[in-house]
């Protein structure tokens, strides 16, 4: 894993040196954790100027997640003050191996955080890296792309379950949390995100937080969560119905969702626009009335981070490439009567390969529970 | 309830004025919440700089936690892009009604939005409002610490239900997610923070994350949880030791860290300097030659979020008031071996009240489970 890390640190010193960056400060956890293997909280990542890394982090409190599992090339260096950032500790060390200019995160460090570390620079003048290590991370590896299957896996197993067992009676709340225990049970490091459930009129929102609303025979019940494995986070979501058999209405509806979702899908692919994508999973359901209420993404990129590039909204720019993870997760919800999302991680490969590799199997046939 | 909000409001304009601020823009969630009842994510308050605030907020995804509970003179505005950032559509407001400068929380923004407001805000200037909503939060109301109560009284009924079943052979992952059902089970929103569960070596670490370790018999046991309830976040830390008798080590460094965490509780009341408490419930700790590994602080703030503050550590400034909620949470850990932590909330109070109010009432007493 450590080589997997010192590679990744020696791209981004290439992109660095390409912009004319002598060194890059990273504070953004997620971009510490793809860099290092760990991101302890409050953590900051130097690289460069010199030819070794330094991790700076704090000597506690430990973060909940962050292991120190790196031993290779990188240094790491304790904070001794507990009142003490992280990111400053490490632009002093910057400005003591006379880098030219020091390039951090402004999209992740506060202002005031960004003053101190300007203050400690003294003449050290601070760029902006910008997404640098995010543009990095876009694109998995066969090892990430590993993990990201295992969470699938996970999150289809916790899900199998949950079908097995009775639900009448029972309310969103406690679904979420029987959920998220029986990811934790099948190996996940948690869930990806807070586990979303709605019943009756509240299924199909996009991103509903569980009630103590109970199910009800009849019911349309929406199902989003997803496991954390190593890190990497998926995420799948289903709708079923409850009783035996499903209303017109919903028969109508489901399918509706259902096609936009397989038009989605079927538009991944290496060098389309994510614009497209986002319009194959958008028209059918806006062609068939349903203009308010829809999401303002038909999905997004996952990783590390839930919620990553790229966005695959009506505004997004850029195309897809190949080994991109990403969730495709259109969804139709009716005021006062509920709705229907449906809602896959798939990773982008090119027709020769296959073309999509779908990660989370559920099937989505309508299932009357 | 939309009253309270009002009036904390008021309370922040007045602070502005006397500040020669003539509008405020808040978007630190805890501080939203704190002004208006609700923090659905992303939005950003307008304080000023007319009679009216305004809640700028995206239409969807919807907060997890924020419902809009207000119906006052607060006025909401949906912000009409999903890419869109409420604080840029704020600050836009805040121009169009000739503001003469406009207040941001710098300790929240990051450099880039802050950039993107100050490119809106055009000619005017931007100045920090700094901690001045996080000032207002210190002193609780009566309203506030009954939420507290509530949350504490939450947080005791999951603990004693744990403690009334078996729990040799069970991890700490399972411990930690059956604490956290029960934590829902008993009407809490959710947890405070990620619950600890520590056993045997891993006891007495000050935020260990639950790990596949089964219960031992011989064990010590560190649980570390806490409710939310209505956004009111309480903390209670309690160790157990696990068999019918606790060996002599065990007893002795329970004692210590019972008798460290008594003096620091005697010691709250108000007009007592934070790092006199700290001092406390710190020396006899260090005094019985435990000084490598204690945490950096001895206790903090709760409220809307789990770690406000102040804070209960060595270079910490200012003074405790009454009706400000503290933890006290000392605690030891012997590398290899595991340890003792005790960790209260109360609620500093006058002695003419009859002294601190002790919140989480779970016995301190060295069970053997």
């Amino acid at each position: 894993m450590a080589e997997v890390h010192a590679i990744r640190r020696e791209r981004l010193r290439g992109r660095c040196a390409a912009a004319g960056v002598a060194a890059a400060l990273v504070t953004q956890p997620a971009n510490v954790r793809y860099l290092t293997g760990c991101a302890p909280a409050g953590a900051a990542l130097l690289v460069g100027p010199g030819p070794e890394d330094v991790l700076v982090h704090l000597r506690t409190p430990p973060d909940h997640r962050g292991r120190a599992e790196f031993s290779d090339d990188l240094r790491s260096l304790v904070l001794r003050s507990a009142d003490g950032d992280a990111a400053v500790a490490a632009a002093g060390l910057a400005r003591e191996h006379a880098a030219a200019s020091l390039a951090v995160e402004e999209h992740h460090l506060t202002v005031v955080r960004h003053r101190a570390i300007g203050s400690v620079a003294g003449g050290l003048p601070l760029t902006d890296l910008g997404g640098a290590v995010e543009q990095l991370r876009l694109v998995k590896d066969e090892q990430e792309i590993a993990a990201l299957r295992i969470a699938a896996e996970i999150a289809d197993q916790a899900l199998g379950e949950l079908l097995e067992s009775i639900l009448v009676g029972r309310t969103e709340r406690h679904l979420a949390l029987e959920l998220e225990r029986r990811l934790v049970d099948h190996g996940a490091d948690g869930p990806a995100f807070p586990t979303s459930v709605g019943t009756g009129p509240h299924s199909g929102t996009p991103r509903h937080a569980p009630t103590d609303r109970r199910v009800e025979e009849g019911d349309f019940l929406t199902v989003r969560l997803g496991a954390c494995y190593r890190g990497y986070r998926c995420e799948i979501g289903r709708t079923f119905v409850i009783g035996s058999a499903p209303a017109a209405w919903q028969i109508d509806l489901y399918e509706l969702v259902f096609d936009a979702q397989r038009a989605g899908r079927e538009t991944l692919a290496p060098g389309v626009a994510c614009r497209d994508v986002d319009r194959a999973t958008r028209q059918p359901l806006t062609a068939a009335g349903h203009t308010e209420g829809l999401a303002p993404w038909s999905g997004h990129g996952v990783g590390l981070e839930i919620d990553e590039d790229p966005q695959l909204s009506p505004a997004a720019m850029g195309k897809l490439d190949a080994c991109v993870p990403v969730t495709v997760e259109p969804g139709v919800h009716l005021p006062g009567r509920g709705g229907v999302r449906i809602d896959d991680t798939l990773v982008v490969r090119p027709v020769a390969d296959g073309g999509p590799e779908l990660l989370t199997i559920t099937t989505k046939e309508l299932l009357a529970l």
